[in-house]
This record gives structure tokens, C-alpha cells and sequence, in this order.
């Protein structure tokens, strides 16, 4: 094999009480990338269809994290990457992480497979590290595996794979406004209250226990962030009114998307789901902000190869 | 029926990374407790034997939490309760929970079981308030419902119960010096850093999912304290070096219990919760402090009729 199309997923991080550690997976959105492997040593990117981001290997997350992988391995081949970005990015649902796993899935692809997915974390952070400054795989990792994932130790690389109740589903919104990653950390404050701390562990432990259990009620009793979200929300127009409506339509749970801008919610069942998206669409439609909404099953594949 | 007697078990909570949240049920140790139903309204505490507590119902832990029971009731008869303590006050592994959950639970036995043990969670908690001066269930909710729990929210009383894996064995040393819980939270700091309340939910949530998939390694990894423990361990002597022994010899982890003076363990099989034990005592041997030690099978059962 020489060359790989594969699919490469946008992903919802943090997830309310989560915060660095949790994740999951979309369906209906994200990158193509196709991958070709070559007789010249090193990485190029060659393509980059649908963002203005940078062809130079060093500047490009995919191109970060292939050479951390190849950086691994004693391979005499070297790799062309095209991207075709679908995930905006700077939208909150995982744009770099996309890149930087799917770079690293399919090199791994087209060498047979020395690494596990959970293996090509650790190199696919290496891209993360570049977007965000922080070494992060709470988007990576729900990405190469699919479903929810908990990220024990970043600097381990501790990546548990959670169960996923067949019948959560996401709605995303996405306003068309770039809140950078970097920005929307800055607003974050160093030290927290300990009472604080605990309702919010309290919130991740039983979230954790509700996904084991397919418990739809606990899950939504423990989507609740105490220290985020009170920061961050005030970056995006309209949140609290988002977040009412996503509720009041059914949703289990509703939340910032990574580090915004965009607002995911969870609910039971693909109709109220719908419904969750009719609702947020409304809020939007009068005001002068262009948007994109998506309804997304959990995807409990990852990527995936489609040619 | 009008009388019954009771074995109302010690506990262990917080377990390294899930402080005021976790909890766990021990089998050897325990208060034994005769509940009596009488025709005079109103609860009596007409004995305590083995320790040296106050009878006076609004004084004592148990009658707290027995008026708080009967207070939510319409019922003509009132209780007497004799205590015979095995538990030693500021122990750290319970003591005035055991005494607390044991007061409803036989009261509600004798009331043919208004409330379903997990209802009952809320007025032993009562007894808890008047213990340390914080509402806490972290302790009262092994106790009534045996095995590991977890208390999503102290506030709403939403405690979940989690699994045991059947080859978990915890050691206890404790150290026969007081410790008062209202001291041991005096030392914690009311702020703490955010990266470390990230770890630390990390772990705890690693740990849940430890305990539902029996993955004995994973919650080794996880039983880590990196914000109470630091804090408060230098108030309990050779807290250091009775860590070292058991994960020395074999612990899956080990911490304070609740908060203080003794110490836990957790380790897979009895044999190595036994050397565990063994390496424990050896640190204490030398010195001039009273020390008891207990291994034990979690008890998934928690308080039980004996008679």
C-alpha cells in the first residue's frame, strides 16, 4: 500500500465536569486527508484545501506529529500529506487534533501498523503541543479511538477508552466567531476553591459511572462544570441563552465545546437531539453571526480509512 | 418485632484521590448497636460501652441522627440505643458514621422499612454534622451500603454505588493517637492549584473506571493524592515510611483514611494485604506509639442484623 484516504473526526473535549481529561467523538464532521508514502525521507505537506494554514512541515500540526512518529521508527520511506480541512479552525470541536491524528493514523497505516491507536497519542499530542502551547490529549485521544475517552496523566500518556450509551447524541453549534485556544486559556484562573474542586471531581467521578451504566439521568445530574465554564462562557455571545434552550428542549447536558467557541449538548435519542439543534438555531438566526450546526451519534470508531 | 442488634462497620473514605467523594466498607471492625422500640416517644441513649461519649441524645452522634429519622416520620413510638463502640472516636475510619448509620438503619428496620437503605443516607448524615461540622456522606454511605461509593453531591444526597472488585483487600494501621477531624480540615488550604485539581480528578476518574472493569493496575495508577495528602500527612507520624512499606510490598495504593490518624492500604489478594500488614507493623514496633492493624475483604454487604 502506498497511499491512504482516510477520515479524520471532529471531537468534543472537556465535556462540563471533564476538563483536560475527557473527550468524545463526532460523526458527521471532519478532515480528509490522503497520505502517500515515498521514497524521499522526511514529511511534506503538500495540500491544504479549505484553510489558509501552513504547507511548512514545522508549522503544520499534521507535519509536528508525523515527524515525532517518524522520529520513532527506523524507516528509510518518507510521507506527502493533502488535507482537506472541513473542521474549521479555532472552532472549539478539535480542528489541529484531527490533523495531527489523522497524520499519524495513516503513516502508521502505510508502515503496517508498529503502533496500537492508543499508542499514536503520544505522537499526535506533539501536533496538539504546537496548536495550543500545552501538551494536551483530551481531543487526540477520543479521535484515533473512537467513543468517550479519559485521559488519566497527560504526561503519562494514561488514555482509558470509557463505555458509550448507544443512545447519546451530540448537537454542536458552532458560531462563526475564532476564539483562539491560547485566548480562552488566558481567562482561566490559576487556583481554584478546594469546594470547588470536590463538586467538580464529585460531577466527573458519577459522569463516569453513568456511562458504564447507561444511566441517562445520572449522566445528566453530573454534565455540570463549576469552574470553567463560569470563565469562559462570558467569550461566547449568547451561551447562557444556548445552554437554556438545550435544556429546555431535553438535552441531558449542555456545554462549552473544548475551549469554545462552539457549544455541544448531549441528549438521549437522535430526535431530542434535533430538537436541541431547532432550539439553539433559533437564537442564532436573528442575531448577525454566521453558524453551522451539527446532530452527531457518538462515533465509537475514530478515524477511519475510506479508500 | 421491638428489638434487634446490629453490626454497624467501619469505613474508609476518601481513598487518596476521591476526597469528600469516595468511600469504602470495611468487614472486621464495627460497633455492635441493640436498637429497642418503645411506646414512649422520643429517643434514649441508655448505654455506650467501650468508649467514653455523651449520652445525652443531642450530644451524641446516633441520637442526632436517629431524631433527624424520626422527625421525617409520623410514628407513636420512640427507641432506646445501646452502643457498644469497637471503633475508637477519631480513628479515621468512621466511627461516629458507623454509630450514625447504625441509629437509622435499625430504627428503620423496626419501622418495617419506610426508607430504602440509600434514603437513609440523608439522616445519618445528620449525625455526621454534628461529628465534624461539615455535612459529609463519604463515611455513612459504605456504611449503609457496603462496597466502594461515590457522593456525587453532598448537597442533593446523590450517592452512587459503585462495584468492588472481588480480589480487593484493604489494611488498615491505625495509630493510637487522636486526631480530630474539625484539626485535620484546618490544615487544608482553601485554594488550590488548578493543574492539580486536574490530576486529581483525572486519577479519581481513572479510579471509577478501574473499579467497573477490574483493571487492578489501573486503579494503582490512580491511587494518588497529589492535593489533601501532602497537606495533612505530616500531622500523622511515619506516614512516609508506612506508604513506603506497603507499595514496597505490594500495595495497589495507600493514603490516609478519612482524615487521619490511620492509614489504608488496597492491595489484590489477601496474601499480599497480610504482608502488607506485616511491613506496616514493623515500622510502629520500634516505637512508643499504640498501633492497631486489620485486613479485610471489602464488604459489599454493609451494616447487618446479628440478631
Amino acid at each position: 500500500m502506498k497511499e491512504i484516504k482516510l477520515f479524520a473526526p471532529a471531537t468534543v473535549a472537556n465535556v462540563s465536569c471533564g476538563f483536560d481529561v475527557l473527550g468524545f467523538c463526532l460523526e458527521p464532521i471532519g478532515d480528509e486527508m490522503i497520505i502517500r508514502k515515498t521514497d524521499h525521507p522526511g514529511v511534506r505537506i503538500t495540500k491544504i484545501v479549505g484553510q489558509d494554514l501552513p504547507l511548512v512541515t514545522k508549522e503544520n500540526v499534521a507535519g509536528v506529529a508525523a515527524e515525532a512518529l517518524l522520529a520513532s521508527l527506523d524507516t528509510p520511506y518518507g510521507f506527502e500529506i493533502e488535507i482537506y480541512k472541513n473542521i474549521k479552525a479555532g472552532s472549539g470541536i478539535g480542528s489541529s487534533a484531527a490533523s495531527s491524528a489523522g497524520a499519524v493514523f495513516g503513516i502508521n497505516e502505510l508502515l503496517g501498523r508498529p503502533y496500537t491507536r492508543k499508542e499514536l497519542i503520544q505522537f499526535a499530542m506533539k501536533g496538539e503541543e504546537l496548536a495550543s502551547g500545552a501538551i494536551h490529549a483530551d481531543n487526540v485521544s477520543p479521535a484515533l479511538l473512537g467513543g468517550f475517552t479519559l485521559v488519566r496523566c497527560n504526561k503519562e500518556v494514561d488514555v482509558i477508552a470509557l463505555p458509550t450509551p448507544s443512545e447519546l447524541y451530540a448537537t454542536i453549534i458552532h458560531p462563526q466567531i475564532e476564539l483562539r485556544t491560547a485566548d480562552s486559556r488566558s481567562v482561566l484562573k490559576k487556583n481554584i476553591p478546594l469546594s470547588k474542586a470536590i463538586e467538580q471531581w464529585g460531577n466527573l467521578a458519577a459522569l463516569v459511572s453513568g456511562l458504564y451504566t447507561n444511566d441517562y439521568a445520572l449522566i445528566s445530574r453530573s454534565l455540570v462544570d463549576v469552574i470553567i465554564e463560569p470563565e469562559r462562557s462570558p467569550l461566547i455571545p449568547f451561551f447562557n441563552d444556548l445552554k437554556d434552550v438545550a435544556l429546555k428542549a431535553g438535552a441531558l447536558g449542555s456545554g462549552i465545546s473544548g475551549s469554545g467557541p462552539s457549544i455541544y449538548a448531549l441528549s438521549r435519542g437522535e430526535e431530542t437531539a434535533e430538537k436541541v439543534r431547532e432550539q439553539m438555531e433559533k437564537v442564532f438566526q436573528p442575531m448577525n453571526i454566521k453558524f453551522n450546526t451539527y446532530v452527531s451519534k457518538i462515533n465509537t470508531e475514530g478515524i477511519k480509512i475510506i479508500e
